[in-house]
């Protein structure tokens, strides 16, 4: 392989846990691999270039686990974080693999569930902190229903934004450093889960009690199950302040959560993500939330592990140069991209200044756009051959 | 056919004018029926039972009428709403028809476009305020992009936003009685369309000069192109206190546009739409914006409109009965579905008040939903066998 | 509930024991139920009204069962089969669970694998035939791809060609009464399944060496996960005479495999499914392939199950009635459906007497089809209001 | 742009007339482009480096033209052509465009409209020979239903195949060196299309009168409108011989039909696409069926036409250069990829050959296929970095 293109820390790449440690259980399948210790995980994606990593709660230890077990693999897993020097970015609760949550957890309609989900939240955002995390996350999986009259949508809502106030109010009064962002998924595991685009998600932000505390973590896979545009939702995210996180991976359209590795899936819409990315806006870690495939054995999961990362860095170096071609500017003018950052109203002007009188109609109307050329440019670019 | 269901103007039932005057024409072919002149659809949905119309400025006028054309039209048009009583609920601008709009309106790159879609909205904003309605539609169907580099989306949300405020300001400065609803859809016209959801134009909402002025008016086949739960969706908007207009219709997932009349799509999710209506919190007309299909004649036109108005009596007879029927209220008690109107937290409690220890995880996760049991009947209140 | 719509066996319900035996494990969580014993599932859908059960060997006995534990469990199936009278329509090999069926079964890269899994189905349809089974279901859920180099196609069709061969061979050989049926699958749990469709495993089983031997197994929820519409492509299946066996369930669409009991789903495509099935040239067992939701409990597996055939005899019911509604009748002649099982030429006709001339072309494109009101009758027959 | 990846004549790309030709006429707005004469269709391709050409009698004439139009019509065709020599590679009808055909041609309802259908395409087929094409395409687009009692689907296949019968009868008759292609597509502008996918169009050959006439033209887009895998179908259809002609463009799931320049929608598809027409088996021209956007004038039209040809060139040579690969050689035969060819059985051996016992599952179980890191060499010759 080229020598180019090989990260390292200061790219800022960050893993879940899980993505690794994915044992390759499914609806129809057994487990295909044996299970990851954390602090395996850690010390082969800092040996792969990795800056940080990503934990739910059970990814570090059982649910089930005694409090000497989990302070056992805690301490291996902090070990292992000390000795690579791997930051934990950020961490999040599993709130959906035990069968407590088959009914969702902050919206579950039976309260002594959602009160068990708060506690479990909490002592994990106790160790998220201890970490030094600083984004925590809320994958609502099991928040939903198959069924029309099994949820009330608007008291789940309630609920939904009950826990996360209360959430709030406990980082804030014990003082951690962290923010919170949500996931949105349309469905899988439920038939339709509460928050399932981006925009729903930060619409019920808006209505939270700390507002500002709260963003988002758009994945690529869950926005694309909804035929969604993901560099659209995250540049309205951006747009709204609001992306906080990202999870990177590769999925084809509705069907399936695929979570493949970043790059193999939508590849025309990978270059748009990264092109959004390095646009600007945002400063959290580069991270991926993928599965190895069922069909690989260890050495299959550090090789997509590494793809992940290397194929950012294939299309981060495309987009540059896409954005500093003199063909792709000229292209851009002629288009008139940057004629939609001037506003309608100039400086001074009200609604009395407009007039469907000062347009020529039929002259705009017959004015190509010339987005087929720049497009064809970006295309050549992703293609490698300008 | 039973004599029950037939509809009357109490039921506040509306329809576009665009929709019964749908000509047929594709994208594989040409016009199947003659322009249908806006008095004659009035006086047939009258007819029919309707309460009210909604219109585009082009469905009432060509877009290059004279001044005496436009004029000659708005008076027939005038004329059948007084004599049958039909009310103009709402209006809307035609900012997609004309090739002027080929790269949206408010977003177009091209300043004078979105100078031009302004002028032409607030012209028919007058009539809309002239004619009575009290919402007026934004569905920005041309605002878009196929390709990632045309659209920079951040600056298209800025323009789009200024747009709105600016004919927020004319509103208020006119004195008219109108509040605004956005009409969210994925794709198609465009590849993709900005404000793809119910979410992302919730979230679009908060960020307005006037959030207050503004809300959604989602359409069920819109949502379902991007498998959204369309009764989810009007549950999150009424939740926000944002469903200021719908669009009813049917469509069978993500495909093409279909516009179906009511009932004649996803008819399982029909009922649970109407139940999240008639649950409360939705004050507007029953608006229904479909296309009565090519394969129809001038009575397939209006049979398909009655059935769309009949199917909702249907249905709301159907959510009635399923909503007091005692075995369905001992199903919720069952499922627990009221408990989640329980606030997580007692009065008073704090997180402090919250331990993991409290609850019987063995227990809680054993004990079945019994969600199975209560969808069955709902199913089977649809099927009309209870 | 209501006392008609009971099954008894004569209606031929059948289940898989893998239905009712779900425990719930899926990507995102841990089991909810405990693992059922083929004969308890055989005295409870017998008490139920079931008719038959369709099961993989793995259903009954474990993939690593010892030859005792494996004679125990057959012996308890046994029993419980004769007990309850309950017959084996159908069997079927698990050719995906085991990781050895990661990258397929007869389509596997490895030859050794591929080996193996023809191995396992022979002696699976010993079982088949010594308990009377009549149909052997092949679903290649593993047969596919994730990535496009990963797997020849010409040569994976070669091989699934090769083993459904031998497989013939062997079953002829045999003496067994035994017909094998395809069960295509788009997707999931591999990126894309080889015979995805009806239509394609329909086209692969004329290439096979015993086309007459092989039929196909149709799902609901596969054909929909495709937007395909299901009671098309069994009305295809049976026009080729190849319609061996049938899978009932409900689903929403391009999504994950929901597995829906029958009736929770496209509520409108399941009436015409049952309408295609009474039409007749189905005389295979109405077999239900569902899971029920990881929500409920054992109560909840069997309520879902019964619900299952209590909708199959409802929507029966309501079909006998539209097909006998004089109104229905009535519309059908008016949209000239009969005409078209009129050949287009006459008898003794040849294209030399089909002239353009013939036809008036302005009236026949302005005449209108009549299918809106014709849809509407099946709609309230649907609903339950005629 | 580079020099390299210019098209000639050799390369045998050809477009359909209709492609260039769209003027942007959809659901929601009016055409955007003035209509283009054959003749300059003939021309500009022929200077942008196309082999030939393809065509429905409705794109060089008028279906309401006088026969002197017609034939003014025909001769500027033939004229551009013979100026130009360029080939008429193939040809279809317009069976969809015209009212007539609004419930189908073969497959409508009424007989008279299937008479018509037949006699257009006999008149067209005339034409097509004599401007010498070798394949005539039939997509029904027409053929299908938006409910379910509408079209009675195994008269239709009745009558489908009956039209083709007959029309072969004609070619054969007529002693013209045409075979037919059937062209599937699952909706749009029909609710459901008959023969929605290329495996039901192989299935439905095989039932034809002359099925060694008859093979499928398949489009990306269509099949991956249905989420389905077209590098796997045409592969499909090549094992079975009758990949007869092909449609290239750009889709992005399942959504509206995108017809989007080929290489402009699932990249990566459009990789595997390219590398199985290049490893043998169909030697028909590489056509491209796809729309210049709405938002393009003639330039934009033309700068489309070219990038169809050109990423053609572009994905052939990557084709090329990772089918020779050292390193890809290697994976592929680490991935056991080649063995797949190995026949199952040995020369000479029966199922009585074939044990379970001669495998290690647990071995075969723990070993990985390495297709992540075959995956990730394709998509790095897709990148262009290697």
């Amino acid at each position: 392989m080229s020598t180019e293109y090989v990260p390292t820390p200061e790219d800022r790449f960050s893993f879940g846990l899980w993505t690794v440690g994915w044992q390759g259980t499914d609806v129809f399948g057994t487990a295909v691999r044996p299970p990851m210790p954390a602090e395996r995980a850690v010390r082969k994606l800092a040996e792969l270039g990795a800056y940080g990593v990503n934990f739910h709660d059970n990814d570090v230890f059982d649910f089930s686990a005694t409090e000497a077990e989990r302070d056992e693999r805690i301490a291996a897993f902090r070990k292992a974080l000390a000795e690579t020097g791997l930051v934990v970015t950020t961490a999040t609760t599993n709130l959906f693999g035990h069968p407590i949550f088959k009914d969702g957890a902050f919206t579950a309609n039976e309260r002594e569930v959602r009160r068990f989900a708060l506690a479990k939240t909490m002592r994990n955002l106790d160790l998220a902190a201890e970490l030094g995390a600083r984004t925590y996350i809320f994958w609502g999986g099991r928040e939903g229903a198959e069924s029309g009259a099994a949820k009330d949508v608007r008291a789940a809502l309630d609920r939904y934004s009950e826990g996360l106030n209360v959430l709030c109010s406990y980082v804030q009064e014990k003082g951690y450093n962290l923010r919170f962002a949500i996931e949105p998924k349309p469905n899988e595991p439920r038939g339709d889960i509460l928050l399932p685009s981006i925009g729903h998600a930060l619409a019920f932000i808006g209505a939270l009690e700390y507002p500002s505390m709260v963003g988002v973590n758009p994945e690529i896979g869950h926005e694309e199950m909804a035929s969604l545009n993901y560099a659209h939702g995250i540049a309205q995210a951006l747009w709204h302040g609001k992306l906080f996180h990202i999870d990177l991976n590769g999925q084809h359209g509705p069907r399936y959560d695929q979570d493949l590795r970043f790059g193999a899936g939508n590849v025309r819409g990978a270059f748009w993500v990264v092109d959004t990315l390095e646009a600007g806006g945002y400063d959290g870690p580069i991270h991926f939330d993928y599965k190895p495939p069922r069909t690989e054995d260890d050495r299959g999961v550090w090789e997509s592990a590494a793809a992940c990362m290397r194929n950012y860095l294939i299309l981060r170096s495309k987009v540059r140069a896409f954005r500093s071609d003199p063909e792709v500017i000229a292209a851009l003018a002629a288009s008139r991209v940057g004629e939609l950052s001037s506003p309608t109203l100039a400086a001074g002007e009200t609604w009395r200044d407009v007039s469907a009188a000062e347009v020529d109609v039929a002259a705009l109307g017959a004015r190509g756009m010339g987005y087929e050329r720049l497009d064809q440019l970006a295309l050549e670019h992703l293609y490698g051959i300008r």
